[in-house]
């Protein structure tokens, strides 16, 4: 597992535009509003499952229908591929509307 | 929906030990450590699905193994009863060296 470049990371920011750094410049996080709880846990399950089978979780704040997500990989201190991938999957399955 | 009396919100913090007042002193506040995030994501699930049957949702912070729950009811600006309700469930389904 390998820190993306910084020219990897812009294009991260690109293709997830959901997504923005987090302070410490080591992470991406996002924020997104569902109707109720019952959407927002919802979709926190299908990303749940999906984590699990990558064993790569997310940092996350849930209230009623506010999800506030936060990728970054610990072991390489930023973003890998793993966060590029479960990236890919959030932005699949949440629409644009909610982000 | 009522707040808890200062004497009812004493009794709260007896009875529910792994909880402790929020820094605004308007909710409750407990961390708990799991196995993986399998085992937390599971209590989770629990704990989302009696929240929604109650329409009392607690606001939540989990990464890995790790599930930072704090509860307090925005109506009554503080404790109330479905705090109560909510905290007796959490504390029934999670072993005590969890917490």
């Amino acid at each position: 597992m390998k820190k993306l470049s910084a020219p990897e990371q812009d294009r991260f920011f690109e293709d997830f535009p959901a997504f923005s750094p987090t302070d410490n410049k080591e992470g991406a996080k996002a924020s997104f509003k569902f109707d109720d709880f019952n959407e927002a846990f919802g979709v926190m399950t299908r990303i749940a499952i999906k984590a699990d089978q990558m064993d790569h979780h997310p940092e996350w704040f849930n209230v009623y229908n506010k999800l506030d997500i936060t990728l970054t990989t610990h072991d390489v201190g930023g973003l890998s591929e793993k966060d590029v991938e479960l990236a890919t999957f959030i932005t699949k399955i949440i629409p644009e509307n909610q982000g």
